[in-house]
């Protein structure tokens, strides 16, 4: 049986325990934020004692089915101040599960003057080890240091200089299959959340471990070809994906007209060619690198690459859209060179990509560097790694740095920076951002795929007509993915092909002997949702939280000269009966 | 009539507007609350153009009645994000009230390109002026060249750099009666929103004006008689205020084990007898300077003063308790001199003194500055008129540094620093802290006038019992004076004298030929905190936000070691049912 392991970071003790009966059947973020729910006190310091830090891999992670090895991450958020669930690919969720831990939950805060911890898991049992070595180190240099350490192909899960910085960007980064830091649970500031326990890395390890235990071997088999067959027919996660990344999406975002530009002012880029995952895929063929890698193992989609300088020596993976946006398209830099050093930058350094740019974005609004400025922003962002005070500026995001200077203008919910769809041309996802309970946020309920790439319905993303409830929708049923341990991607064949959720369920029966069907599966996402909008609910938040900052609403986007349209009303029907 | 004056800083257009029925009858704090709850959107960002500065002088503002010349300063707060009032004394109110001007309104936004404007005020009209040769420079230097441009003795109202780059602990400065920028509407962060309208200085100019109207001069002058000698006969305001300031207040709660030293860490400071009013006093006498001062003409206490440094040189004025406090004890330095310098920068840059106490505790907490270190303090606070971005990040606060530093001991509430009475120890005042609208501040229900005063009553200030009643009617008794313009220090008398509050109701009805009863001065505080609280639950406020940070339930203060002990149920009540 799984269980939870507690450890406690003050007096360097862990404990196991079985599974209670509240949290049983839960996996991934609804295992996440049902922990967060009931143990965390919601007013709390998000940098106190009383926060708590929880991985969960998903309810299918580790049994051989495609795409099911992402690791949750959850605490009270230290960006937004609202519950948080950012999940990630890496090695750690398999790893976990093969080594029968539903959870992992890193309690208490050591004194000031205490240095970092590195915990090791492995079928031995849990060690704490002092992490001075690693401490003032970028995730590059701990993760090498780790893998040399304790084996290649380990699970590591760090943070670099902005977590132990606890800047309220920091997001934690987990070691993809090559070893290096390109995969994170971004959002939210996690990784302040992580430095705040002093708890430099965790690496897992399965060596000796047998495979995860199924209750119907040969249903599972059977689901597990069906599915995966699904997930290769479509054409987005089987050919568009595998063939530019996720950067597909610049050109195919500009032409609908949906691509922020210069902080939220236009939708289209004038040198969206520069950025796109066309241009991407071609320089990786000139300089080397690859352009197919998963971040996990089993993962059939493929859709991160690795990317070299010009020199053709390596300089950056896991080189996503949002990040490509963020420090492009959002800041006018359309220099994909640039681009993909700071996109490094915030790998090493353990930083949110999305949130960096929207925070460049602020800082050019700002007037602190100019537009489009490569090198500048390149200036920056390395600052985050010294003494100096505008990294303690930048590195705690979009909002901090627009109110370290005065700018109202700041593409944000929640506290939370704005990712790479305007909610004026996509406003699917712009419902999403609004009322998520993890604040500005695409993955929650990405509208995009329906209103932009067509999947599983057609609603016009310039009109308001059908994307309440698409978000609705969307929000129930990310949500229930989340807590499989299964990429966001697969929402593609699951919104177009009824068979594919009965597939999900399938696993999952066929991997615990249980007899759920897709009414379930509904029902977890309501659940989920409803532990994490009545935590966020008693730490304070309200409808008022729930709203787009102005001046989408006053602000014509060009080229289709939409605004943000939505009552109130509309709004907070959105999530407003679950 | 007095009329509203409606100011447009984009078109620098200005329009005259009769008191509407909704607003009639309302001075000072009723009114600027009134305004905000009616015409400003609860959640609209505090720096842009739909928030607005309200100024309106109190109902009794301008008669020749005793200390009845303070200012009030309404808007968004930048700091809290809820609505805010700060008053304030210096000139402009009793000129405001003589030229006939229930309030300015001060409204939009200029361009970011826009220069800072100036406005004035006088018997013939508004006029607007460019301010560019007052942009960048202090309060300080700001007062002196307005009172050389356009007289002696005018009322100026003015932001320093503070304000000017729109940094959320910045007030707003009125000169004095000697022409010197030692009165602020401090809290809240207004300057920041006056600097975002880039109104740098108001100028209120009411030569040949005549004295306000009263509706029965003879009854007026029988009952400021009366007044006077209320306020002259009771031994805090007639006597300990006058002989030392409001510092008299340093060693009365340093013995009573309330004065907050180290952050928030103890309740007496070692070292207070070097910073106490007796030892203010001591030095002003060795040095010149003089000890009773008023803040507004009409005032009877005289509370300020000013103070020169070691060669006979001018330094500060107005040099309260809670700002040598905050400077003082709170960061453990205990030279007065010292402290004095930071008073002075603050002043000049116009920020909070409060603020920037706490903010300063906030660096030493987290390891930036050592404890105790005046000259690194100093240097530090510099930085708010430098481009280091060190000061952009202390100009905003005490929760803002915290989390640039990560530190999660933060003595603040709604986002604001508390002031000089910790709340374990001082119980009243706590329950104002947790539950006023205006975030941690001491002045909304002064709980230590009774606490540790002795005036109106004598709730043990270390025990819960009687304290929930105390804050509750003395939030609702300092709404209502609020909006007479009356200074706080009117509650001494009036809290131990029956006969006093139908003294100052008795000064309202002859000045306006009214009617009112003591209970109409109750419903008209209730109806002040009803606005203020509806606008806070629009902008998104609950009662999770009416909490303490933990670190008071869970730290015991010494000597009494006492903690914060009230249950959530306890605190809602406070302003539960109003």
């Amino acid at each position: 049986m799984p269980r939870i392991l507690r450890l406690n970071m003050t007096d360097r003790t862990y404990r196991w325990e079985e599974v209670p009966p509240d949290y049983a059947g839960l996996g991934g973020r609804a295992l996440t934020s049902r922990i967060i729910r009931r143990e965390v006190p919601p007013t709390c310091h998000p940098l106190s004692a009383a926060n708590k830090l929880v991985v969960a891999p998903g309810l299918l992670t580790g049994a051989p089915a495609a795409n099911t090895g992402r690791i949750s991450v959850g605490g009270k958020s230290p960006l937004t101040g609202g519950i948080k669930e950012s999940n990630s690919g890496g090695l750690v969720s398999q790893k976990l599960a093969r080594l029968g831990v539903a959870g992992v939950v890193v309690e208490d805060k050591p004194r000031p003057e205490d240095g970092f911890s590195l915990v090791r898991i492995t079928k031995d049992g849990v060690e704490f080890h002092t992490a001075d070595d690693l401490t003032g180190r970028g995730n590059y240099q701990t993760m090498a240091r780790l893998w040399k350490r304790f084996g290649r192909g380990i699970g590591v899960m760090s943070i670099g200089q902005a977590g132990e910085k606890c800047l309220t960007s920091a997001s934690i980064h987990f070691a993809d299959p090559q070893g290096r830091p390109g995969r994170a649970a971004g959002r939210g500031g996690l990784g302040a959340l992580m430095g705040s326990k002093k708890l430099k890395a965790l690496v897992v390890d399965d060596k000796g471990t047998p495979p995860v235990p199924l209750a119907d071997p040969q249903k599972f088999k059977a689901a597990a070809r069906k599915w995966a067959k699904y997930l290769l027919e479509h054409p987005v996660s089987g050919q568009a994906l595998p063939a530019y990344g996720t950067a597909v999406l610049i050109n195919i975002v500009n032409e609908a007209g949906a691509l922020p530009t210069k902080n939220f002012r236009g939708g289209r880029f004038e040198f969206a060619e520069h950025i796109s995952g066309e241009r991407l895929v071609e320089l990786i063929k000139q300089r080397g690198g690859k352009t197919k890698e998963g971040c996990h193992p089993g993962c059939l989609i493929q859709c991160s690459q690795t990317f070299h300088d010009a020199k053709g020596k390596y300089l950056t993976s896991g080189f996503e859209y949002e990040t490509i946006w963020a420090l492009g398209a959002n800041t006018l830099i359309k220099n994909l060179d640039e681009i993909a050093v700071i996109d490094r930058l915030c790998d090493d350094f353990g930083m949110d990509t999305i949130e960096m740019g929207c925070t460049l974005g602020v800082l050019m609004e700002g007037g602190v560097i100019p537009w489009g400025d490569g090198p500048a922003a390149i200036k920056m962002v390395k600052k985050v790694g010294t003494r100096d005070p505008w990294g303690l500026i930048i590195g705690n995001g979009s909002v901090f740095t627009g109110r370290a200077l005065g700018v109202d203008r700041v593409p944000a919910v929640k506290g939370q920076g704005l990712p790479a769809y305007d909610p004026r041309a996509e406003k699917g996802v712009g419902l999403t951002y609004a009322t998520s309970p993890m604040g500005g946020d695409h993955t929650a309920g990405y509208g995009v795929a329906t209103n932009i790439l067509g999947c599983g319905g057609t609603p016009n993303p310039l009109k308001k007509e059908g994307n309440v409830e698409l978000s609705r929708n969307l929000q129930i049923a990310t949500a229930a993915i989340d807590a499989t341990g299964m990429c966001l991607f697969v929402a593609f064949p699951v919104l177009d092909n009824p068979d594919a959720l009965q597939c999900i369920v399938d696993l999952i029966n066929a991997r615990y002997g249980l007899n759920l069907t897709t009414g379930d599966v509904g029902a977890l996402g309501r659940q989920v949702l409803h532990d994490e909008l009545s935590f966020n609910q008693d730490a304070g938040f309200t409808k008022a939280h729930d709203r787009l900052p102005e001046f989408f609403a006053k602000e014509k986007l060009p080229p289709h000269n939409t605004t943000w349209d939505f009552t109130d009303e509309e709004v907070d029907q959105v999530l407003g009966d679950l």
